[in-house]
């Protein structure tokens, strides 16, 4: 039969190896950073501006020196104010102090803030004399300027992806644009004479095209463009002919016949490209093809969308991070199993499971069913637990790997 | 001193609870699948379909009859082919076997699929005779009719949240719209003398305002609608006239201006609306605000870009989630510490970590400087170790809670 000529399954890090090792980042532009959520940065930025710009204070109090209160009660007498936006002028004498707000400049020789549970004051008017109850030590409730960043430091790396955080970063930071990767042009093909598109009630032996649902939003997630290539049909050159009439396309992502059945074509469609692989010892996702075709990189998924979503998880999103000039690796977790398990065979398993939380412990539970098929099992998973090849036999209560579903998967 | 009638802080748990128990989902409006990733549906999504349709192989293989083959090798004639999409129309009889591939109809009388690897065949035509080398058992490798879901079913509860497989789910079960909730509109306000809005060089005494980018980047990744209230200066009444002047908020964020400084403003001009609490006992986060003003909740935060953050990231999204009838909880995961943590006080500590990750363990490890003025750290952080009020002393290697942060934040 026909797969009796099948290669040594691939394992999944060398798999993913060696479709990173084949991808080039797509151009750039610059875009306003309010604009730019979700895209990778393709050159540092580096701060315009020192944050704090000035030793402020980080708490509401009193700016005062710090050897005038070593010995408590100690009177002093308030000659200003500073407040986040009004810095105060002058420079602190011996026994005086200064009103000082969170976020505001420490007036040059203060070197202490006390803050205001500490201080009797009977007014706030300047020229009013102020008791300090208790001793503060150089340097309390003072953040330094640069304590954060630094003019000329490197703010966030070529390659960093930019989320709000890092956004505000760079923003505080000075900066009002990035250059970043334009997001790369990504074809979806889904293969099948079995699919109908949606809207269409399908007829016997015919199921709706879901997978092309599926990558369309997960491609947006990731940073890049879906760009809908429709429905091939089981027959040689298919995959051919629809990649050939697209443009500009950095991948072409295929569902389905990724198998050698008589009926599975894009392995042999790879004679107008190349192919690099196909089979990985992964569960779900063994028929999984990375090659080229029309000088343009072809990831094909299985079919099954619990193996498209998962092999779409585990090698799409690393790829277009890697079309972006980045980086993405998913954070792994360990939790408890809810369950015994049974010994691995040889292919790494994505088992679909809930994680089950309690005031004592976290524990993750395999769906009972683990079905490539299942869709539901998956609309309503948790995480993934990843055992590794040949994984010994485990009993509830031991450790497990976990690769939490992200919120938009 | 004026915090000197401080109430008792609130704990995190009540202050959320308070805070989503006041909300109430906006307006609905129905949307095609394709445009509704990243909504909450307002409404059960019930199957059309019933997945799969009919019994399907699960392998290529042959369909037979378990009787035929239980004991082997067994000599079968082969009577047709079902594929994908190309269901055999006849009726499978004693000691015939029918071709059939991966998702393809399994035959009325037949309940067994062989996998090709099991069979010696002499060719690819009708009439031929096989011999199927190992026994099969009944139901093996079929999917039965309805595994997945079966028409009438709930295939998503209402207030589901609306991500990449949930969408090709609900599209395979034959749906091709869904009723959401419409994206809350959130206003954002910073307040503070000292801000400057991006683009502008600041002067002594200021600092360019970056919670706003923040917050309108995470609003967006919450699914709600930012709405820019621009800055508001450190003056009584001004936070009041900048909400007034805006239009069918669903709820206003501020920043800063929340302790009770002379020039923290907040609080008093809930004089025009209602307050329900501030201060929680929370690090970073302590002067956090909820209320309403003029009919608007009103939740304000604190104006260091790390306190905001956080607090966002603990109240505001589960806050945008009420108002689109979703919920939404952070998945947390326990991870050894990496050094020692001294006994915590009254405030739950929300400690910006990084991920060490090993062949052996996952490690978290506390960022050295914790001041919530630091965005550089935040923006590298991986997680948040969460520590509980008067969590004891710790010793590296003590398993925590930990918050790993979302890859948009």
């Amino acid at each position: 039969m026909p797969n009796s000529t099948s290669p040594a399954l691939l394992s999944v890090a060398t798999a993913l190896a060696r479709i990173l090792a084949s991808l080039q980042p797509t151009a750039v532009q610059r875009l306003p950073l309010a604009d730019a959520l979700g895209y990778f940065l393709a050159d540092d930025i580096k701060a315009k501006l020192t944050l704090p710009p000035h030793d402020v204070s980080s708490m509401d109090g009193f700016a005062v020196r710090a050897q005038d209160v070593a010995a408590c009660p100690a009177s002093l007498t308030r000659v200003g104010e500073s407040a986040a936006g009004h810095p105060w002028p002058g420079r602190l004498g011996p026994q005086q102090a200064v009103r000082i707000f969170t976020g505001a400049y420490v007036p040059d020789g203060a070197d202490c803030i006390v803050i205001q549970e500490n201080v009797a004051a009977a007014s706030e008017a300047d020229g009013s004399q102020i008791t300090v109850l208790k001793a503060g030590s150089r340097g309390r409730y003072i953040r330094p300027a640069g304590l954060d960043i630094t003019a000329g430091d490197i703010a966030l790396a070529k390659g960093s992806y930019l989320s709000a955080r890092r956004i505000a970063l760079a923003i505080a930071a000075g900066e009002t644009s990035a250059l970043v990767c334009t997001p790369p042009r990504i074809g979806i093909l889904s293969t099948g004479d079995e699919l109908v598109p949606p809207g269409t009630p399908p007829g016997p032996g015919q199921i709706i095209s879901s997978n092309a649902a599926f990558l369309t939003a997960f491609v947006k997630n990731c940073g890049a463009h879906p760009i809908d290539l429709g429905i091939a049909i089981d027959a040689p050159g298919a995959v051919h002919t629809a990649v050939s009439a697209a443009h500009d396309l950095d991948m072409v992502v295929t569902t389905g016949g990724a198998s050698v059945g008589t009926h599975d074509h894009i392995v042999s469609d790879l004679a107008h490209g190349k192919l690099d692989f196909w089979k990985i010892a992964m569960r779900p996702g063994k028929p999984l093809i990375w090659g080229e075709i029309g000088g343009i990189p072809l990831l094909g998924l299985p079919g099954n969308p619990v193996s498209t979503a998962v092999c779409a998880l585990v090698f799409l999103q690393p790829a277009i991070a890697a079309l972006c000039g980045g980086q993405h690796t998913h954070a792994m977790f360990r939790a408890a199993i809810a369950t015994d398990m049974p010994e691995n065979d040889q292919r790494q398993d994505y088992i679909r499971a809930t994680i089950e939380t309690t005031e004592a412990q976290l524990a993750v539970r395999p769906a009972t069913k683990q079905d490539s098929s299942m869709m539901g099992v998956l609309a309503t998973a948790d995480a993934l637990i990843v055992r590794p090849p040949f994984d010994p036999p485990l009993t509830a209560g031991d450790l497990v790997d976990i690769l939490p579903l992200p919120r938009l998967f």
